[in-house]
């Protein structure tokens, strides 16, 4: 007789609804493919009432999520209700207490609490996972933990915050500003109900997090991902990127330095013509580096209810399939902390600036960057109706600090109106 | 104390050398991955004097790879020899036999005889992985086997061949013909022993058939795939198709129909900007499709020591954390034949003629187009000096039977000289 995993699900939005579709309309083929008959017991929402589109009289009803999450008819809690505290938190915990593996889609709790919910995890023999939680629909937990096991993982890098890249591109396609895209996000759903989560590069901080504690067998440390929203990138931004080859995307990147480990999440131009200049609208994109595989590029849909379901339904069909690994790749217990990188890692950098319309004021600017030790790379003044003159400068290779050097020194040469945008040129 | 996973090589090329390297290279680290210690207990090749560019005095050596497979001290055999018979296969006969799990690259074995293979392991209890047989270091056996394990997949395409790919795109960038890049290719070490398995698209049918067996839950049937090879791509034929917005790919698709399993590997059109007409030499590329995932696309290096080996070490550290799936999935008693299409679903089609240079011969080949049901989306009549016309003709979406009608038809329109190109368009 085929044996039964019973899950319960608690959070019946958008993804918990497309988790029990999928559930309901797929029972034969996920029979097929693990063995086992996956069956939910019980659910619980914030509102019973609430149409969902999917029967859900069958199953149990629990109020309280943490008394879902340790019922003694469920084996496998899918934790989709979201937030990094909270009934997700308590319910999370109170199911590995209980002796239940966990299925969660919630990057923010992971990146926040993941340490301690693995070891808690790992201690009581049950497994927490994830792969929901990062860019969507793209098996990427599972490449980076599973498929690239036999590498030296060198570098992670992506665009993981559909919403950023959604309105990044918007802005380029439509001409329309930061300000307008933004509310088209709100009034098109894209937005998280705290929006600075998407915009600030918090949710993909989150993610970026995850990823690098598997890479380089670290403890998940958000507190030193450098983080840096695109609230300030202007359609100027955009149009002068294109001028000099480049498309501005939200990348993550992390890698073991010498100097530590360097997490970011920010604002960088990309070429124009590689992968990840190319990735228009709410696609995802990551990509792993080996130092056997060399450099591998997931790209799909990073939300949605589709993609995120299926990701959800891996993670269930791994565990009815008795693939059972630590949260992180290794056992959390002998996870060390990483120092982080005292700065990121040098390269060139975009600036743009506006001078006051006066003579010598490019060799001012060009003598405060040198006086640094940054040398310029490409120069261009563009045409102007008034006094501002817009200038944008492509340096060389340049360290951090001496940029932010550069970029203190700057209002004293009296002759730069504004603030100057420095972002990263990143090396894809 | 740490348990012991014990190894058994066999073939020593570049692959099983690189391998080697890792396994000594990183055993700290792939135990830390794995919690159990990596060892290869016995190693076997063809020469036992060549210099591999590793010490393997400190393993048992076997002349003979069936020996190898049987050992008391081998718990997974590792073949890295190749070829569908032969040694390759009486080794991996007798690893199962002895009750040894087993990782190979050898898409060939797998593709011809997979189906008894798996059926044998799978009824000894015992895992067949073969991640390194398809694209290289793209994990795409583990992501469609598991990261997409919630989805009814839709539709599985590629670039699967190198060297096929290395072929199309240097004829374009340096203006020579396939015959010259063709032996370039030889000179570089780019082709199979015989190099029919990679320009004639064998090879990579091979792994197509295998894709297409985890995608649809059907046995893997090579057999019927539809082959062409790039053999008779020209230069002429790569410049039309970007003249019409298109590049030249050895693409395999396949999908199920209502006409049943789909599976083919021939040249195709895709649009220049698809990430698939983007692609360039030696890289693979691996498109899936899901009902709820929508499409993820997988990108990396096809070939080479490094990234075979990833995917070599890939399969190991999965039998040594315990990860025992079916060969393909499910289990591989229960696999069902598909019937094969009848036909290739229907499509645009890039029509290459050679026209006598005399009145009428154009309507006469648009009128026997006409009178099989096929309408013209684009024609371009080139420029000539001489009696032959040039001309490209692209097809609204047409049935394959209908295609081949109007070809067998256009010799008796007296008009056309030559052999007729035609390659499918594919909609990616």
């Amino acid at each position: 007789m085929t044996e039964t995993l019973r899950l319960g699900i608690a959070g019946l939005g958008t993804v918990g609804a497309g988790v029990v579709k999928i559930l309901r309309r797929e029972a034969g083929l996920l029979t097929a493919r693990t063995g086992k008959k996956l069956e939910i017991t019980a659910v619980s929402a914030r509102s019973r009432d609430k149409d969902r589109g999917v029967p859900l009289s069958g199953y149990a009803w629990e109020t309280d999520p943490v008394a879902l999450a340790s019922r003694d008819d469920v084996d496998v809690f899918v934790e989709l209700m979201g937030g990094s505290d909270g009934p997700a938190k308590a319910a999370t915990e109170a199911a590995i207490a209980a002796g239940k593996d966990v299925v969660t889609a919630n990057k923010a709790l992971l990146a926040l609490h993941g340490q301690p919910l693995a070891c808690a995890a790992e201690a009581g023999g049950t497994v927490l996972r994830y792969e929901a939680a990062v860019a969507g629909g793209i098996p990427v937990i599972k490449a980076l933990t599973e498929g690239l096991a036999g590498n030296r993982i060198t570098r992670v890098m992506g665009v993981m915050n559909g919403t950023c890249n959604y309105i990044l591109t918007r802005m380029e396609a439509t001409r329309q500003g930061y300000n307008a895209l933004f509310e088209e996000c709100g009034r098109l759903g894209y937005l998280e109900a705290d929006p600075t989560l998407d915009v600030g590069g918090i949710d993909a901080g989150h993610k970026l997090a995850l990823l690098a504690s598997i890479a380089f067998g670290t403890q998940v440390d958000f507190g030193a991902v450098a983080l840096q929203g695109i609230q300030s990138i202007t359609l100027q931004d955009i149009d002068r990127a294109a001028d000099m080859g480049y498309k501005i995307k939200l990348l993550g990147v992390a890698q073991m330095t010498g100097r530590g480990l360097e997490q970011r999440m920010t604002p960088c131009l990309v070429p124009v013509g590689s992968p990840l200049g190319q990735l228009d609208g709410g696609t995802n994109m990551v990509i792993l580096e080996g130092d056997s595989v060399g450099q591998i590029v997931l790209r799909g849909a990073g939300a949605g209810e589709g993609p995120t379901a299926s990701a959800v339904l891996s993670d269930i069909c791994d565990i009815a399939r008795g693939i059972r690994l630590p949260t992180f790749g290794q056992p959390a217990a002998g996870l060390e902390a990483a120092p982080p990188a005292s700065a990121a890692s040098p390269a060139p950098y975009y600036l743009r600036l506006t001078l006051k319309d006066k003579p010598g004021a490019l060799a001012k600017v060009a003598t405060a960057l040198g006086d640094n030790g940054i040398s310029i790379d490409r120069m261009r003044q563009y045409k102007h109706d008034d006094q501002d003159v817009p200038v944008l400068i492509v340096t060389h290779v340049t360290a951090r600090p001496s940029l932010d050097a550069a970029l203190a020194a700057l209002p004293a040469t009296g002759v730069v109106t504004g603030l100057p945008v420095a972002l990263r040129i990143e090396d894809v």
